[in-house]
């Protein structure tokens, strides 16, 4: 066994920091392959997402929260696609072997991953430059997936939450704004530690016709929704909800934030106007606020106006990981 | 349309290089998540490798192979599992966008891809230092996926193909050995395009007893077994299959080689000697030859012997990403 002074093998960090008794999972970490077996008539949803320091968190996060976000993206894609978290698969490259690190990451990546009844199934580590891959696994009834594809025109357009703080955040380690204490620690804790909205993913089967999760922004992320549903839309800006720190905020930033901040992993979805009640009845059960902030147009334009109806100029761009 | 003088987006190279009909895949690249409709019954098998530069393969590799390694890796833990290939998903971080460098590794992972009926079901691209992630699924009857847990004292070890010839490519690259050019592209070819062995594992069901690929090191490999199994091993080493590039080296270097070079994704796998008749038939029926190289024990040691039957010193380290 390593003594203190030892710096772990690959095979003992993974034992000491990566192994939990297997419970749903058939077969998990330590064999060639985990072994999944999906409840009969399901179909699997499959999502990955590589993390990059200084891409998708800054060197300064705590690796509790770095451990809980990693997982966290993974999972909003599950919400977005209205599936259950099953399982996930870790691929995690380190330039060495810090203990104090993979005990917080392992801490906060084991507390959401059991607080959704997500296990990790297996992965991978090596060395190298620091960079976190999952893939996340869940279930969801044939027909029933939150697809990018289902806007109808007339349909309201909702997202969840709270919009814009992740990007406010990044703004204050830029040296870009200027945040008191407790408004710094609240964006943070919003760029750091997003909650995914797996409760209201599940709660929007059968009600919403399209669905995404805010991850490049959310003006970027409804496109995708309107190109693939071949419709456009009216968003009403001023409608977007934010927090009050937010809010404290200069207009133009706010609007910056909230349009093209990214990071958000909040819900944008779509509903037909008859389940304007199903949809809020929804967002109780899955004690998540949602905010109706526009409305699906025939053709193939997104247009922004503002609380007196006015055209608001669309400059803001999405997060394009080799543009920006 | 970006210009052949703008640098594709997030969105267009994915749209470019890794978008493909889908065939098998309910829903594939586009949306939050894939989505899978596993086989009635069956097992889903899952395995995530992560390559990272310099510690998988060398600047020096071509895209088009590095993109068949990449997938290889992945196939060959299916094999080891006896698990059929289904999908997989793609996590790319790179540096910039180099469409040279993208356009000979989609053709290269899609290649080995569609040999195999494995689909690319979804993934995530990214700005960072060059990393590739793949997980790969696959689908196995219950209760006949092949385990590292199943040896027995008694059963005979088996090897595919051919070990050690990775290794002594990357000693050529070292330095540490001079090939002839023929010789070097040989064992280049054995490094950098490695051959799953799928079809040998998918014979293999129902016949061999445990299983494992080699991939960093079959002593080291063949130990997992061992200790999973709570078994020995006698392992004869001048057994241990080899081409001729290899075996006109000094005998040192040969079992280095076979025993702990790594990279090697070729199956070690155990099996009654009831059983002795059939591994040959499934070799054969996957066209992939097969050596008995030795014999699981009682207790737990590992002895290495010689033609003579002499015990061999074992010195021979299993290679540790965190520690080589």
């Amino acid at each position: 066994m390593p003594t203190p002074s030892t710096p772990l093998g690959e095979f003992d960090l993974i034992g000491k920091y990566f192994t939990r008794p297997v419970q749903r999972v058939a077969l998990g970490v330590g064999d060639d392959c985990a072994l999944l077996q999906p409840a009969p008539g399901m179909q699997l949803a499959v999502s990955s997402d590589m993390l990059v320091e200084g891409r998708h968190f800054l060197s300064t996060v705590a690796p509790e929260r770095l451990g809980h976000k990693a997982l966290a993206v993974n999972l909003s894609d599950l919400a977005a696609c209205g599936a259950r978290p099953l399982a996930f698969t870790l691929a995690l490259s380190m330039p060495r072997v810090d203990e104090r690190f993979l005990e917080g990451f392992s801490r906060g990546l084991f507390a959401l991953a059991e607080a959704h009844g997500c296990e990790l199934a297996g992965g991978d580590t090596t060395q190298g430059p620091l960079n976190i891959c999952i893939t996340v696994f869940g279930e969801v009834p044939p027909g029933q997936a939150l697809l990018r594809s289902g806007a109808r025109a007339g349909d309201d357009v909702y997202v969840s939450g709270t919009v814009g703080d992740a990007r406010l955040a990044l703004e204050a380690f830029r040296g870009t704004v200027a945040l008191a204490g407790d408004h710094f620690e609240q964006a943070r804790v919003a760029m750091e530690q997003p909650q995914p909205r797996v409760a209201l993913g599940l709660a929007l089967r059968g009600i919403a016709s399209s669905a995404i999760d805010v991850s490049d922004g959310l003006l970027g992320d409804l496109r995708h929704i309107l190109q693939r549903s071949n419709v456009g839309a009216t968003l009403e800006v001023d409608r977007l909800p934010r927090t009050a720190v937010l809010a404290a905020q200069p207009l133009a930033l706010q609007r910056e934030c909230t349009l093209a901040g990214g990071d958000d992993y909040e819900l944008v979805f779509t509903a037909a106007p008859a389940q304007a009640e199903a949809v809020q009845a929804a967002a109780r059960q899955a004690a998540t606020p949602v905010t109706r902030i526009g409305r699906i147009e025939a053709g193939s334009v997104l247009v922004l106006v503002d609380a007196q109806g006015q055209t608001v100029a669309d400059h803001f761009g999405s997060f394009d990981h080799f543009k920006s």
